[in-house]
């Protein structure tokens, strides 16, 4: 990390004025197990937000995205355990429902509220438990690490940093949350993830900068090539650290960016380390592509390939599997100009294997992070993308069924 | 099948004037397993072929494209093991040289000659075995079944089908095989394909019929999403019946356009039962879309992904993961308008789950062949893909490792 900014704790809730709460209401078949949080800030903020590009978006998607016209928000309600998608008319009531009760709960006009839900497809939220549950909530500036643990679904872990660092002179903070694991793709990755901060952004701004950090971070990961139809990543901007607002001509800006960007890449490398049966967290970097367009599909390409995905698992500096993925990404593609490393290690040269140092290659993917770097040898564009290998573990998580 | 055709043996030396030959000449590790092959014309062919649109294309195909521009041939040599893929300049003159050891052993000239290699990316095909095993391979008119299988890597069985229809009143001939298993995606799907006919066929309307039948089933089936680096689907017809050469105003022109679908269909349908690690064949129909690229869209969208694999794998009805990823595939998708049936039970209606009967829809899960349909209610596109279901054995077969 740059000398930029340091880590601190309670990820969400480390920034002024923002408080978390979570509670176990039964939405999820175990009991006891949280499945229902807030994230609200003391007054309204700035807010942006990215969401699916899926033809099929849940309700709280459609909901979040008109509210987010105006730009303005106050807080966030999430349930794990249903998603609250393919649920039509019912659906879509629901998810407005839903901020109703935090509107009440949290004494606020139900336009300040944005609510997310993750889990099963299909099946209509269970709205008895969230009227029982959302009343239930204590709410604390401590409670960001429970809030990350509540959104979570098959992630084993929950995925949370925050971040000090000045602007204008003084110690201001952005936190963030995300949970992944399954249905993990471009664009947006497949997750939920909300980030806080009280400097002062404008919102036009704000906007953008959420954007460009998205698609270099969260929609540079992929977990298993499906494309969720709940992704949602907002962001809340709420000044209480006076500064005058950011936007692009602001000297500070650029560490407000650099510390968003360094936040949503720590994030999308924990939802890629910790994807559905992972062992292994890959970081693919693509130099010399002939744009940064065709880098990233390139990178992107390896992320989606189940044949180098099992290699990956398996420790095989299986390079073939790399080039063929590479190949048939659609990006502009010089057989006979790549060259491949796998960490240190040059494996193939001008599009051909050449003589490498076999134990260094078996030690650079035995690991559990595993660097590739590809050079395509014609232009500048770069790209990173991060993602996992395919094991028994992803098959038994999304195969195991009981009726 | 229609009573226009009926099927017969020996596959590709079923029409008149074909023989084929293998041998062990011990490129696949194993010894004694079957890895090399010709199949040959007694005279010479009309040739039509479709290959690979990979970007990393491997010597053998650069070759068939190069000898494919005159549309003449009359022999085939492959070997399985190797796949002569990122060989660079070596790898090319090796795919030459392999053309012309055939040539020698069949006294032709090697401009007749096409070849094909399949198996591991990256290395030199050992010349040295093709030199001495090319002279000892025997060929009949009774070897199209062991030509088959010495062109498996790691299908478990070969696949292969002749049919006999009627050309101007006279018996003829249509007979075909193809590998698969691994690295099958679209376009074309990962394998090889040989075709043969005792027909006489226009070379341009062999070439289109050719590329249409091979839209509509090879590229129709996907086993991992995964494209291959060396796809070649070749046809020979050599016109030993005597008719009038076919083209697209021949009043036989239809029974021939149908045989070839009989066949590719089945030929498609035989690799995705076979996929890697499959225990289920998935037929996907989809009807409704805005038009046929649409329906195609769909319809392959489900081939690829690994969450509705693995829901197949288990037998689970999982109607969301189905909609998720018709609805992320890029065609055209009204989210309160599509339905879902599994087998005959209607799972979802107008984008919502209703109520079905569950004994039928677990029943219709539960075989090894699964028939999904999806209706966008969007127009009259149709179209039908084939793939299977992801399995710990696909990831034993390509993770399992050895130094």
């Amino acid at each position: 990390m740059a000398e930029l900014f340091h880590e601190i704790d309670h990820c969400v809730t480390a920034p002024q004025g923002f408080r978390a709460g979570t509670t176990a209401c039964g939405i999820k078949s175990d009991a006891g197990i949280k499945d229902l949080a807030i994230l609200v800030s003391d007054v309204p903020c700035t807010v942006g937000g990215v969401f699916t590009t899926h033809n099929l978006r849940a309700a709280p998607v459609l909901l979040c995205q008109e509210r987010l016209q105006d730009g303005q928000g106050q807080a966030v309600v999430v349930n794990s355990g249903n998603a609250n998608c393919a649920t039509g008319e019912q659906g879509l009531h629901n998810a407005y429902r839903m901020t109703e009760l935090a509107a009440t709960k949290l004494g606020l006009a139900p336009e300040l509220i944005f609510c997310s839900s993750t889990g099963i497809i299909g099946r209509q939220l269970p709205m008895e438990k969230l009227e029982a549950g959302i009343p239930q909530i204590e709410l604390s500036s401590e409670y960001g690490d429970a809030f990350a643990e509540a959104i979570m679904t098959t992630d084993t872990r929950p995925k949370r940093l925050a971040l000090e660092f000045e602007i204008e002179g003084q110690a201001v903070r952005l936190g963030g949350v995300t949970k992944g694991a399954g249905m993990i793709r471009p664009n947006m990755a497949t997750m939920l993830s909300y980030l806080t901060t009280d400097v002062a952004v404008e919102r036009a701004w704000l906007q953008q900068e959420l954007r460009d950090a998205v698609n270099d971070s969260y929609n540079m990961v992929s977990v298993d090539g499906d494309m969720s139809t709940n992704d949602t990543c907002l962001i809340f901007a709420n000044g209480l650290a006076g500064n005058t607002p950011l936007n692009a001509q602001h000297p500070d800006a650029e560490t407000f960016r650099q510390a968003l960007r360094y936040i949503t890449c720590y994030l999308a490398r924990e939802m890629a380390r910790d994807g559905e049966g992972a062992t292994k967290l890959q970081t693919i970097h693509v130099r010399g592509a002939r744009d940064k367009a065709d880098a990233v599909l390139a990178a992107r390409s390896l992320t989606r390939s189940p044949l180098w995905q099992c290699a990956l698992a398996g420790g095989d500096p299986n390079w073939g599997r790399i080039a063929a993925a590479a190949g048939s990404s659609g990006c502009e593609f010089d057989q006979n100009a790549f060259d491949i490393f796998i960490g240190e290690t040059q494996i193939a040269a001008k599009g051909m294997a050449i003589d490498y140092d076999q134990d260094q290659a078996h030690a650079a993917m035995a690991g559990d992070e595993v660097l590739i770097t590809i050079d395509l040898h014609l232009g500048n564009g770069e790209a990173t993308a991060w993602g996992c290998d395919l094991t028994h573990g992803y098959i038994d998580e999304n195969s195991l069924y009981t009726r």
